[in-house]
């Protein structure tokens, strides 16, 4: 009775294969490489616990009310220190918004700023997250041709140039959701000094750029923005827990103006009592040792998943080993379909995303990503085994 | 540098003034009318920080890790009994998504159904979150005259037989914000002939309607509705409170399946610790107790602001006595301007919000809305008499 009554841009919104997936995978005989999900044995559970009953007690009149669209300022204090001092970052407090989460920024970056027909563009593949929040806006994806290290300047300088209308870059340099993959410092100064002279935006998603297992911490291509072309998203679903959903847009003080007025009509603001907690966790817990313990676990798991596919899988199919975050990334022979591949894998119990979805404008059907934090190496091994028997029955 | 870089719809969105004047009004010497905050001395602080704790400690694994869009089984089936039992309202649990408070759920509305140009009727004057919600998508506001009982049926049926591209009806129909007023069940069932009558949506936003103070409960539009018409909104931030944000929308199965895609790219899922939280107090502690309690105190102070207003307003200031909520309406003078009013009424360490910004096209200069749950009787008499010497300064 209703479909006549969907506004026209319901059209472009899809639904994820991701999530859809996960209900698939909820059972626990499935070994899952498919979720982008953090190790729950890690939730620093005991610490929340105190923190959060105390938190209500002493200060539940607040924690518990309506409170300001822009944040609670003193977690605006931390995150600000934070970017600085992991980062070399500089974002003032004023210049942080609080999100539910780093979807939700992504949304609003879509509703401020893309025009119908706006060029926005991407490293391919990418976050499937972000296609699906800018899709609705309307926007024209333009993926950047991209290698191990980065986009390459000149291809992003041609593409600039074409472009009738171009909005922003949106990048995620550090760990990439879906390859894993990092960039060298020389190709973010490239990146900055191509958006400098072009005007246009940069979007940096560092969702997961505290997780390095290997190498030194590089700086943010925020860290590396002396005109406010950078608008930085960060969040601590991957460093502390995912399920309070809070994340931060740090942008020029003229976005983040428009950030809040956005954010006032979409929800007023993020749940207070969820920013104090995680506020109080920062000062009064040991959050760096916290985030080296996580370091320590899943850089055993990415050396499990990287030894098993050294072990099991066909030699034609190519893989990396991410410095860090949570993914790693298969391309497979081009005659393979990975929508095929899942199907004989979910026969035998292992899961994955096929990597078609991630590719803005021209999707490659070997691919897939998996997903290396949410398991312990033994079920990972057996869930490369399986996988492997799962590509060459399609040999 | 960046302003020329925005989207179009951004001219659309304006800073919400309740909000701007809240910030003002947070200095302890102002009495202020202004917001709609529940009273924070009446949150079940000892409750939730014991369940709290307890979640954490014995279900962090689960409270602290993504959960999917649609929102926490257990409380979903909550929500669909509570509806039945104070509202008489229908909702399988999969037919309910919880959203991040029912502001986001207005959003969603917005998203899932205006195209640009779409007639969206409201009462005169509605609730602001509602007109800012919807107005960047673009719809056509078209105000339905209402008296003291709702909607009146013969103009309504007249604006919706003009229409172009009739889309929903927006009303709050239980103490509405920001005019406290009521629809009788008569003018409910008239409402819900016309929608079906013309195949348009009603959204029936329900933040209030356990908050009665007098009189007998009243069934929602939504348990008049047979096919489906009905998108209803409803919210735990004035019954329990509002910092959690959790809210949820209540509609046809085709209308749900569109909300969480939209909810996927919005911001994947409402805080997962929250709904489980929320999910205990209603499980475990007296939520009925507590809403008893809540009646009590706010229909005190109810008695408190009319009584003053009776005693201390100019006779030429019109006000009413609603029978639940946590507001009422006044009506001044023509010549009077209540933004020149507010001036003086801040001078004099008193705030409210002016009606002008609650009508979606004719602004009535000479209105204003008082909260009245926020401050004991004494200082809400207080806060009277400072209003009505302001009123006089006028004169």
């Amino acid at each position: 009775m209703v479909t006549a009554l969907f506004a026209e841009r319901i059209e472009y919104i899809k639904a994820s294969e991701i999530r859809e997936l996960l209900k698939i995978t909820e059972r626990p005989e499935v070994i899952s490489f498919a979720g982008g999900l953090p190790a729950p044995e890690l939730f620093p559970v005991q610490a929340m616990a105190e923190l959060s009953g105390r938190l209500i007690r002493d200060e539940g009149w607040k924690a518990l009310q309506y409170s300001t669209t822009e944040g609670f300022t003193p977690l605006r204090e931390k995150i600000s220190c934070r970017m600085k001092k992991v980062f070399q970052a500089h974002a003032e407090v004023d210049e942080i918004m609080i999100t539910s989460g780093s979807q939700q920024a992504l949304d609003f970056v879509g509703k401020v700023l893309i025009n119908p027909g706006d060029e926005v563009f991407m490293e391919s593949p990418s976050y499937l997250g972000a296609i699906n929040a800018f899709r609705p806006y309307g926007p024209k994806f333009v993926e950047v041709e991209t290698d191990a290290e980065g986009m390459i300047p000149e291809a992003l300088n041609d593409a600039l140039k074409r472009a009738g209308h171009p909005k922003f870059i949106y990048i995620i340099p550090d760990f990439q959701n879906p390859t894993g993959r990092t960039w060298s410092i020389r190709r973010r100064k490239a990146l900055m000094e191509l958006a400098s002279k072009y005007g246009v935006l940069v979007v940096e998603d560092n969702p997961y750029g505290e997780l390095r297992y290997e190498g030194d911490m590089l700086p943010a291509v925020k860290s590396m923005d002396t005109e406010g072309w950078v608008v930085y998203l960060g969040t601590f679903s991957k460093t502390l827990c995912p399920g309070m959903r809070i994340g931060w847009i740090a942008a020029h003080r003229q976005l983040i103006e428009k950030f809040v007025l956005v954010k006032q009509g979409a929800d007023l603001h993020t749940s207070t009592i969820s920013q104090m907690q995680i506020n109080l966790y920062i000062g009064k817990e040991d959050f760096d040792g916290h985030i080296q313990t996580l370091r320590q676990v899943y850089r055993k798991r990415r050396d499990a998943i990287t030894r098993a596919m050294e072990r099991y899988f066909p030699e034609d199919a190519c893989y990396n080993n991410p410095e860090g975050g949570l993914f790693t990334w298969v391309e497979l022979p081009g005659r393979i379909d990975a929508a095929e591949l899942l199907k004989e894998a979910l026969n035998r119990n292992v899961a994955f995303v096929p990597g078609a979805p991630f590719f803005p404008c021209t999707p490659k059907k070997n691919t897939l990503r998996l997903n290396f934090s949410n398991m312990p190496e033994n079920r990972i091994e057996q869930g490369i085994v399986r996988l492997a028997d799962a590509m060459v029955s399609l040999q």
